[in-house]
């Protein structure tokens, strides 16, 4: 079982709303919206996408690290390896 | 005319990009994918978001704040305040 | 002259302040405080720096950017060029 | 005992370096050094920074996460929502 599985629903509510955000910036495109008024849109749909990577990464540490921590030995160590890289390349995206 | 209009198709493909990998996010929730996977693909998305939105600046650099700082005046110093409160937002995002 | 030099006093303030909240992160590291009171400081010394570059970027459009805009010619798309390279490496960093 | 202390040495001297980053854009700016330059060093610094964020949360969790979630209860939720909004602030620092 994956740790966000309690949280599934809402993920993809926040999700299909992603999507929606993007849909909306072809749009705007579409019909030369000003550009600035693009970027602002960009921003929101860019928030977004990174509350629903830390609301995993949270699921995440709270389920599978835990559960790996808790049975000990290198599976926990690989665990908390692998949330690191994660968090790192959520910082620098 | 706004800034992007010579590049909208290329946005455009850009962004229908990245409106399917938020699909491709809702599907991996949707099939219990491994969280970290799932942020890893977050991460790529956020990225190409972001790098439309440095397209997007730079379009509007080089055509609106161009065009209204050779045509001076106050207009030329609200487009460079706009862009300046664009960058912003972009860098905190 | 560059674009900066009417802030200059204002950016070096806020520089100095920044080398204090720096040097305030190596004594915490040095007094073993926790870590997570550390990262509290290093997102609010973070958010200072990027702080600093949003204003020299906007006072590099407001200065070097225009005058060049207004000169006109390869010199200003070059201009635009390498600001667009700063913003990319900024909002990456 | 906290959760970088093995790493102390390493994590101070990362931070004196980023000191010394940060001192450098105080004579970079004080030269009237060129904007873009300056931006430049402003991103090194901001990355440095974050590398060393992203250090402490490895070592949080690897340590003190980990010790709470090993002992159980209500302090490893207490940890893991302290750890999140951490990773929150870096995120969107």
């Amino acid at each position: 079982m994956v740790g966000y599985s309690e949280d599934k629903a809402a993920l993809q509510t926040r999700l299909r709303r992603i999507e929606g955000q993007v849909r909306g910036l072809e749009r705007m495109v579409s019909e030369d919206a000003y550009c600035i008024d693009v970027l602002t849109q960009i921003s929101a749909a860019t928030r977004a996408l990174q509350g629903v990577a830390v609301a995993l990464l949270g699921g995440h540490l709270a389920h599978c690290v835990q559960d790996a921590m808790i049975a000990g030995g290198e599976g926990a160590d690989a665990k908390i390896r692998e949330a690191n890289e994660a968090i790192r390349r959520l910082v620098r995206s």
